[in-house]
């Protein structure tokens, strides 16, 4: 998690939301990294985390990451999510919990739903402090700009 | 809604699940097409309607599809659903419902989630028996193959 922390706050210097994602497979080698880049890629969907997993399926060379784990700052949205049950993901690990954006354990909450097809084991809340404060502070600094 | 169904029928062609999409501007104009690119891709997110909306977006420079409609052959996912919302796109219009995987008008039914930032317009079921006849064939010669 400090990993993807200082992702996070790359992704903050350089003015995209902070949220940083590493993915380990099953022995815990770190397989990719990713920062938020929506902003500089003009791709709302370019969010850590989905990131992370693509350049860890591309490194594999599949599109499934059996056995691997997400690490990420900030609860994923439904989007995100939704990818970890695509890329059949077998952990998700995140820092802060997001009641209005997240889709784990607020909104879609998408591995609840009956007929989900595959459900990641999901450990919430690791660093959640370090990881919401990088967000607080960050926006913070957002609305004291003109 | 005939190109996204060309560009389907191209999917199934290469072995990819035949699912495609087109991305219109507020004046009708197409911004961008997609197939699934899933296997050759070896991404597990590349549906047709994301490549398209990501294409589209980096075509117009922004993350942001603001009055565009995006047409697709299927129902979306929970993942591209979700994905709508992040790109803010003004209507979506798909084919063949999707009991099983859909995430509109099925399962995480992320539009209807109190609280989406984003709401699209959404026109299900145009063309629909000619994109669900294509998935059915497909999968019915997956499954003959040895």
């Amino acid at each position: 998690m400090d990993y993807a922390l200082s992702h996070a706050r790359e992704a903050a210097s350089v003015g995209e939301v902070p949220v940083g994602a590493v993915v380990l497979d099953a022995r815990g080698r770190v397989l990719s990294t990713a920062r938020n880049e929506v902003e500089a890629g003009h791709d709302a969907s370019a969010h850590a985390e989905l990131l992370a997993m693509r350049r860890a399926a591309q490194r594999l060379g599949t599109p499934r990451l059996l056995g691997c784990t997400v690490v990420v700052t900030l609860e994923p949205c439904a989007m995100c999510a939704a990818a970890m049950v695509h890329f059949r993901c077998e952990r998700v690990v995140f820092g802060a919990y997001d009641p209005k954006g997240g889709g784990v354990e607020h909104g879609a909450r998408v591995f609840s739903r009956p007929g989900c097809l595959h459900i990641p084991e999901v450990i919430g809340g690791v660093r959640e402090s370090a990881s919401a404060e990088l967000l607080r502070s960050f926006f913070r600094q957002l609305r004291m700009q003109p």
